[in-house]
């Protein structure tokens, strides 16, 4: 589901984003709490080894390990490596939500329009289908597509008569183009600029199906990924050895840091929140909390449709004058 | 309110940014002034504590504590998070305010050019409704807009007659199609490449106002927001403790850092102002002093659409020849 | 003054950037030397008080305060908060340009023509008049423009019998759609694809004015720019301090730096010197030498409007078979 | 082959990127596992000479060679520098795939629009076999294009009557053009809206085929790549001598280290795969696992178009009412 | 001239970027073996005199002076100032690229046509005299464009016959579309259709042309072109004195670093490099490698031009049945 607080945020002297920390549909510690008790109970597992388990000379040993692993967690420039990595995820993941298709346009007579409408609607769930598991699950299918009114049982033959081993989204702006054509051959559609108008609506959705289609198939480059999560994930575990609070460097030593290294904690919090906001951004179809949700979209266009072609244009106020009319 | 500065740095030469410093409407001043306050307050605790109430051993521990504390505000890349943020965060911002409409431009009869231009103003009107907390209280209800004169009674009727979960901001231009069909069938439009203007603007309007609606919808992804927000505020809560003058070091201690520590306090005022330019700029549409002035615009659109219609055709100038015509 | 230099730096090899160095308008050096100045004076007096006026120790508690602000250098990630502020106010910069519109489009009948780009340019002067202080300074007044010959004197009273308290910068284009209307009923204009063109361009220069309106008035958040410079501006001070040459360290002194501290100097200049490239490409339409040199383009504009629309069109090169065409 | 993992990263709580580190094709260790080998070969050799076959006096020279070795590591920033050269080629590369034109929109009688389609499809290969080295070696000379289909004999002999030195690939858009005003002379296009959109996006697709073939023609600068190419794998030869455990450094030694450099593997692996990142980023039209697969793209437009030229259009549903329909 | 290199890189498993290593068109060798050679002169000049000619005392005095110049190399953060820098100019890169127009679309009958295209390759070669050096020293004067045959006599009269201050390179537009009114006149063009895309074309090159001019009359600020080289060269500069290897200093100390300081090269070779990159891409219309080739360009849009018009529509094949056809 989409986590909107943008309206919280209205006033910024007001409390501002510090409430926004006490969330937890969709928060950083929602994500990351399953990391951080693994994490705390293998550092514990490790300092109670380190302090009860080992004799003196395992000790002595342990602590250059410690000192080595530190060294390992200065070596890698993790806040640079996500620093570009999430802002070119967040550039890809506003561009898949502007690539949505809005087909609430609306032109001509009721029937016709109807099936544009519709038209519009179903090419937009099979592109869908393809791409988002949560719209998958919900029409896993085609005939749980006819089932919701969105497509005929002729147009579902129809559909399934065309043998390809393509992705066929786009099969019903043929058959928009095809009515269209037959609209203005029979005159029911009078004026051209009317059709242009309906016409390059029509294009510009398909094209943003399209589009849509091809973030699913052109997936930003796996090494990036890999490099990034690796380079994340090392760092996690080199913390478990490498940030044990040693016993012979007396100096800053801190009983609770012992077994709550509650500094370093904040600091995985940081880098690990910093991955789950790529993770959530890489894909923004599926079931996380900050996903699109597409299943509500569907709702909405299936009904502002009709809603529009049916009720709204039967219903369209007279013209008046309005009260500062003089 | 709006705080417009570009015409006072007119020149970089002679005073440029530096004038800025003095401002406070907007300034960074006023947004953390109460931070600033909190955290002296803090601080100047502690540092009494620290020297008066504690004993030796108690000096030491709290020594080490301070020490321990310091090396977290070096784990934290704080500036690298806060630039990579903000620089994403302001693009946002902008392509909120590109994506406002304005409804000023003008065509035909003027009872029906009157009636576009409010169906625009009135759609625009309802989607800021439902996203900004300032014009939500300048109209609680549908009928604080019906009083402004921007929609008629009957319109508000038919408004309501529509019956849906979903936003309905969109109504208006329904309605506004159907206007141009009928005026188009009526022939009260003569010519169809100035319908097709009138038609390209308000489609232009209408997915702008679609586009504002989804940035609200839409909000930047949280955990983004916290990771950002717990870094800061952690590092000044850190800094209470670790920025202490120690007794202990002698060498560069200054006798006006045991309670006033004013490099840090810049520090905090230059982290901090930085997460105040984000936390303005995610939600442009509410008090802030560098909030669009959504009220300001919506009296113009309204205003100047009316003089435009009503005073501006009925006066406009007959050609003449230029005093350079030869 | 714009400053144009991008035809010296044709050929990265002969001589390349260094030339660059010895430009003194537009200059780093230009824009900065007053601040060098004041530094050097303000460090040789503090250079000479330290090592004449105080006693010894009077001077251990100076070298003390120095290695304090010494700390405080580097507490300040100045490099990346410029980076990042002057990438951004360098995108601003150019769509400011970008946006400034160019009326040298053009169509049909003399008299219609020079009042339609009349119109245009006036358009432009009115919105610069409100944005700019050069373009402010050349026509005070409407009558200056009136006696430019931009616009009539029955042009000036119908415009100034518009009573509104807002921006009437868009009076002109109201005119031009009027006057394009009457054409189009008195079949002045023949062809309707014609007047396509004519009004397109016009809608977008309209929409270029309003935009250009629109960056005056949604400033950059004042608060950044607020952080930076302070930032900035305290790091300048902290040097005075910081960087005297400690009569206790012996080790690395050089005597060339207890009054001239070259790198420094050299250090403030490239971090000044960013500063003052934000400083001038945030307001364009000043008086710095970088400013877009606006009164030239109006009389560019101007001119060269009269030009295509009285001595091009008349004088038109007969159509010919070029010399390869057999 | 495109590596799609869009769909496996749909949820980022149950496993997330965590599951991509265990892919291989595509992944960072296909791509590096041969540098790494070499990297481990060499180093333990260096440190079996070093252990073994020196003598006291060379173990001291070899160990400040290490040193010195090590220091360079830190003069070059090589995590900023692969940062914003990957963030700007991966630019490059999206905007690169969006360039790919996608034929499949249709019009008109059935001959006509096949051959618009054929034509269409014969611009796309031509400049893709001038580009790309895998539809090169799929249509090593024009006749294979012939043999294909997607060229007529009679077409061949047209297209290389044209003698020139340039490339030709826009030769098919010219004969699309003649074709398409024949249609109109002979009035087989009916409709002047119709005809328009054909032509508007032929000249999409025509000036994306001419964009793919700029980014061909007009590289990344060379210089920017090598000196990128340099940085990393000076170096990873840097790493083979000052990452050697030091017989002399007692402290933090770990015989693990001696001959499994671990974390110096580990910091190779990201910095390479940086590296490996934009080298297929460069050039997606390559054999890259990375790369589009653009045969894949030119058999599914073939056929795509084919099909809807052939079996859609003909196999159109025809209108009727949907279930919601009262 | 352009260095392509693209297709080189096809595969990032087989050699990849290494092979571009070995290049010496438009490499960093290429543009950067000057400044090294200078370096290394230097650096050995001053490390003789410091090894041979100074006494004791003055050693101790040159070393101390080394160290502070070894400061001043870490204050400066070269690296992040280099990335902006390049960034920015690189995208101002590819923009400018974008701008250059690609006047080969085509129309009508056949001297109109000629006539066309002339004109827009007209409109071309005079904005690129004056905005390149490589395009002028091609056409001196106007007369060799005459004699090149892309301008007639007469039009070159007609041309002179302008008496204005201001750049004249859109006068060919204003001939141009009143070749297009004469057309539309006397009928010679028959569908307004056909005459609208003739239109946009034309509009498009001319923006393009004027886009052109504008960025290089407005050149990115100077100030920061001067900020970035000072840095560099500033570097360069203290680094022949702070990286000489000091007697004194016998750890880490290797003969090889007396003379020839290897990593220091190396150093300089990225810094410098990526300046280098800048200074290409800020003028891309000049000598350097990496510079379009304009004269390359303009001579193939003119044999395109004529080649599209004479040759290609006299020769368009039938349209005939494809192999698949059925």
């Amino acid at each position: 589901m989409t986590v909107s607080y943008q309206y919280e945020v209205a006033s910024s002297t007001s409390g501002g984003f510090t409430r926004l920390l006490l969330k937890w549909k969709g928060s950083l510690y929602k994500l990351i709490y399953r990391e951080m008790i693994a994490f705390l109970l293998l550092f514990i597992t490790v300092s109670l080894i380190y302090r009860m388990a080992l004799n003196e000379s395992q000790q002595r040993y342990f602590e250059s390990l410690a000192r080595f692993f530190d060294r390992y967690l200065e070596m890698i420039p993790l806040s640079f490596v996500l620093g570009f990595y999430v802002t070119t995820i967040a550039n890809r993941w506003w561009q898949q939500y502007v690539a949505l298709p809005w087909p609430d346009k609306d032109e001509e007579s009721r029937l016709i329009r109807r099936t544009l409408l519709r038209y519009t609607n179903l090419m937009m769930i099979l592109v869908l289908r393809s791409i988002s598991l949560a719209v998958k699950r919900r029409f896993p299918t085609l005939e749980h597509v006819v089932e919701s009114g969105i497509m005929t049982k002729r147009e579902l033959e129809s559909f399934k008569s065309i043998q390809t081993e393509f992705n066929t989204y786009w099969i019903p702006s043929c058959w928009f183009v095809d009515l269209l054509r037959e609209c203005r051959t029979t005159k029911k559609l009078i004026d051209p600029p009317g059709m242009r108008f309906v016409m390059q609506e029509f294009l510009d959705i398909r094209s943003k199906c399209s589009l849509l289609w091809s973030y699913d198939w052109i997936s930003f480059p796996l090494v990036y990924t890999q490099v990034v999560t690796l380079a994340t994930y090392t760092f996690y575990l080199a913390c478990i050895v490498a940030r044990q609070n040693l016993l012979v460097s007396e100096d800053d030593r801190l009983a609770v840091d012992d077994y709550f290294p509650i500094f370093t904690i904040l600091q995985l919090l940081f880098y690990m929140g910093l991955l789950k906001v790529a993770e959530q951004m890489i894909n923004p179809f599926g079931d996380d909390d900050e996903d699109f949700e597409l299943n509500f979209l569907i709702d909405r266009h299936t009904k502002v449709s009709y809603l529009v072609v049916d009720q709204i244009h039967q219903n369209s106020p007279l013209i008046e004058k309005d009260i500062h009319f003089d």
